[in-house]
């Protein structure tokens, strides 16, 4: 869904969006209709494709579909991860896969040394990642963590051309524990509200 | 220095507070200034004095500080948590002692049955926790949950005495899970703003 969410709005915007996925069949309806702009593939040809490659994986898949993207595709490149790591084995609301002293962002960053990873968009809901406006007119917050200055300004640029006014770079990859560990409060909220059209403004 | 803030709050609105320490000599200077309206006490004394009873201590430290007040003081009161399992054993930012599939505050119920436990204030600053009006006129959210409806109501009404204008009942015990992650977050923003006298604000 949040690849689904992605790629359309890239084309919208006029990227030559592609998305990647195990099993194009399920994803015929959606091709006929909202993704008719988006090229489909294998995760190995979405990711050779891209400049910019977007995990939007289940984190308790995303290591294993970025293996099959392979590393030669993803090398020297900007990788914005917007995975979760939720464990819903448990059912709802769900724990964490990976909690304390590391992420999920830092397990793909280690993983893929020459990739830019810049974690970002996983605190919001995909239809809010991409158009943020339409909760308060965008006047909430987004962050955007990585160890890459220019990736962090590329990525930011593009959220901009989303809709996004705030932008709060928290610093490296390390900081992926802390919006990781927010979805946990995220779940409690969203059960609170009944939606997922939320999000936070930070007010000092 | 939450106990310090919440308690000399409480004097000020005119509530009989009590302090419970193990060394009150470390609060002597405290004591003869801001914190002059407070009475000084064990844990104990404190506990059986107190018709609300605030666990403000290290949440490394809270299991051990409520047995030392006492099962019998805490017996049918409201205990308002405040605590976070936060571990600075590696420094700064800290992880969680306890995440996931359980957190602080339902250890704490799970201690104290009779005990009505409700999880708040853990997500801001001391200071901001007792003058909320500080920051955005109050404009932001301060987050509730325990499992039992009269003893949130009771404490809804005190932090809305405190200045709260934005009180939200996550519902019961387990939410606390998600406030207690929420911290990972916290210090984060924290880091990246230089100061603690912010706060979230949801946005719909």
């Amino acid at each position: 869904m949040v690849g689904q969410s992605i790629s359309a709005r890239l084309a919208e915007l006029g990227h030559e969006a592609m998305l990647g996925t195990r099993d194009a069949n399920k994803l015929s309806d959606w091709h006929r209709t909202a993704g008719a702009q988006v090229k489909i593939g294998s995760f190995a040809d979405t990711a050779a494709h891209g400049e910019m490659i977007f995990n939007a994986t289940n984190g308790a898949g995303s290591l294993n579909a970025l293996k099959m993207a392979g590393e030669y595709n993803l090398s020297g490149k900007v990788l914005v991860d917007i995975s979760n790591p939720l464990d819903f084995s448990k059912g709802f609301p769900p724990s964490l896969l990976v909690s304390g002293t590391d992420s999920l962002g830092e397990q793909i960053q280690r993983a893929y040394p020459s990739a830019k990873v810049v974690k970002t968009l996983n605190t919001v809901t995909a239809q809010l990642m991409v158009y943020p406006r339409e909760v308060a007119d965008g006047d909430h917050q987004v962050f955007i963590s990585g160890n890459d200055a220019d990736a962090k300004v590329q990525v930011a640029e593009l959220l901009k051309s989303f809709g996004w006014n705030h932008i709060m770079d928290l610093g490296d990859i390390t900081n992926a524990r802390g919006v990781e560990a927010y979805l946990l409060l995220w779940v409690r909220m969203y059960g609170a509200l009944n939606s997922g059209m939320f999000n936070i403004r930070i007010m000092k």
